[in-house]
């Protein structure tokens, strides 16, 4: 057994939850268990290791000069989460120092490692709130009315000392290794993913206005049926995505209104998500969206309110790291795929301040944020040696 | 001020909620007060009046011989309705009788009063339990488990006795006065509706089973989303029913699982309800519902569960009544449509019995089960001689 699988294995038992999987959130006793655990394993490896002032674990192996390789993920899990998302990348970062304390290497410039803190957002529906502080984006207005100056404070953290947590300053680079969480790379039968760009992300709350009316004796001709407007925002979306190719479309809640097998629908109400890794194509999404609904309210004599509830543009990582994992994914002799990333990650932080790359590891049948997410150890492995020889090769 | 208008007035009063409409439901003290006040009035007119052992009120006037002339409806009403819906029947019938009492007929038959418990069956998701005890259709087994039996024995009645209630023997003809609850007759310009049929309903919940996937990492080329067949049967049975033209067709509840915005539905659940007053069409309303589904969920490659929820087939009203009401309005100066009943009614019950007819006055805006309902004293007054004079008919 190596040990990137036996620290996956004792991560995982960490937080374990009644329904067989992982539930590790901000600022919880389960994740400040798993940061001690990983701050001794840290220090173990030498690194001076600490829990900065947003509850992110930094391990820092200063070492020659210059700015920092930072390598990172997170440890905080979704409810009922599974064991790869996320901690994979954190402790294949460790894995990467073993290798080369194991090599007797001397770096030329300092190596980092971070676990970034409530990359999931879980608890407070936040997200990144760890990479962004680290980053120097602490938006304290937009954090302060959710509980988690509370949460901060029984931590022992201070919400107010939030912007010290910005080091981003001292990075040269990050590189993130993380599991797909899609079908893509599997069905592809390619060994690692080399992502090219995280996707951008809109999202919108949209409430269809009707009439609700007694379906027996209201003639079809006389109905404005809310839900009429739901469901061809649902076929109308998914044709246009299919067709356009490079981007994806949602709705994963929907209700009518007042709610009675045998009354109209006089509202609807359902929530849009488009993405797409594309500039050109995300710039098109909000006209989409808004030029689709209107186009069917109006068709449907319905009242039409659109409300923005997300929204993410999309990050290219940087050209030259895509090369460089690429290579060292073919010294490892394995073969990659370059594909955007569907889901946000800490890189798309990181990316707006330092060259960023993420690598790609497959999800068994695309499951992930469940206890069924699974990666084979022989992939996991792969993934860490490629991330070393990437790391060799930005240490020069 | 009518006499009728007085009576609209005051049964308004009794059961009236906070939120401006009127709330009487089986065996609560509201109802039972409507009750003491008919019976007051039924007393009155000289009639014996009773309350039978479903909670039905009966007024007798015992005159002649041979079967009884029956004219009801019903004082119970939906959670927040209007002060039309059944209680027009019941007080056009008082006004009847109170019209012949003054004209001094000795009828050559009885005339009875009917105001059946339970028609909109709120409180216990029943539906006409009064009606159809007095036509002896007891369920005893279905409605025990309901919390019947309990409710009965806090208003003094005795679920064992229902059976008792059973009176339809004694009666050759049943007349029923009803607002529309559509806004047909309003659209038609006609003053009242002759009631040709009551449409047959059929319901299902629908539940279509895909797979859950996450929204941003899973291609749409790979994504099996149940809310894909949700809206694809909204569409088609809307499109169905548009097309065959004498049917309704209506979803008027739906959800998605999980339910988040960044997730595909794995799961959508849905209620389906069709009707139609033709036997032909109500025939095919099943298969049709059938064929629709399992072919989009095949198209989907979606799985699919279908459970029927109710169904009632059409009841066509007595040709003969449905003539003696043209006459009489006819004679009232009123002008009339032949039309089907998109809702159900005591009628329904009633005439798989005896002859029965049903006549309509226009709902302003074809609204119902709202406190908004409303029907004018002049419609109201007029749909009450028209009943007078079919009455005399009857009486020969």
């Amino acid at each position: 057994v190596s040990s990137l699988r036996a620290d996956l294995e004792a991560a995982a038992c960490i937080g374990a939850d009644e329904r067989g999987g992982v539930s590790r959130f901000a600022w919880t006793r389960e994740l400040a268990q798993a940061n001690a655990w990983l701050m001794e394993r840290l220090s173990e490896l030498g690194l001076t290791a600490e829990l900065d002032p947003a509850g992110n674990v930094l391990g820092r192996w200063e070492s020659g000069k210059g700015t920092a390789v930072l390598l990172g993920s997170h440890l905080d899990t979704v409810p009922n989460g599974g064991r790869f998302d996320g901690a994979l990348g954190v402790l294949a970062a460790l894995d990467v120092v073993r290798r080369l304390r194991a090599e007797g290497v001397e770096p030329r410039r300092p190596v980092w490692i971070a676990s970034f803190n409530d990359e999931e957002g879980a608890r407070f529906q936040t997200g990144m709130l760890g990479s962004r502080a680290f980053c120097g984006e602490c938006d304290l207005e937009d954090w302060g009315g959710r509980g988690i100056p509370e949460a901060m404070a029984e931590a022992g953290l201070d919400f107010a000392r939030l912007a010290g947590a910005r080091r981003v300053d001292e990075v040269g680079a990050y590189l993130e290794l993380h599991i797909e969480q899609g079908p893509v790379l599997e069905r592809s039968g390619a060994d690692l993913g080399v992502v090219t760009a995280i996707t951008g992300m809109l999202g919108f709350r949209a409430r269809f206005v009707g009439e609700a009316n007694h379906a027996g004796t209201t003639p079809m001709e006389h109905r404005r049926d809310a839900l009429a407007g739901g469901a061809r925002t649902v076929l109308a979306l998914r044709d246009a995505a299919r067709e356009r190719g490079d981007m994806t479309a949602n709705v994963g809640v929907i209700s009518a209104e007042p709610g009675g097998f045998n009354v109209v629908p006089g509202a609807a109400e359902l929530t849009v998500d488009v993405r797409s890794p594309s500039p050109e194509t995300y710039a098109a999404l909000e006209p989409l969206v808004r030029e689709t609904l209107s186009a069917i309210a109006a068709e449907e004599g319905l009242g039409l309110e659109l409300a923005e509830t997300h929204r993410k543009p999309p990050v290219a990582l940087d050209p030259g790291l895509q090369d460089a994992l690429e290579a060292a994914a073919r010294d490892e002799g394995a073969t990659t795929l370059r594909m955007p990333s569907g889901a946000g990650h800490d890189a798309m932080v990181l990316a707006h301040h330092v060259p960023a790359g993420m690598l790609f590891v497959p999800s068994r049948g695309g499951v992930s944020h469940s206890p069924a997410e699974f990666t084979s150890a022989e992939h996991c492995e792969l993934g860490a040696r490629v991330l070393a020889r990437a790391v060799r090769a930005l240490l020069g």
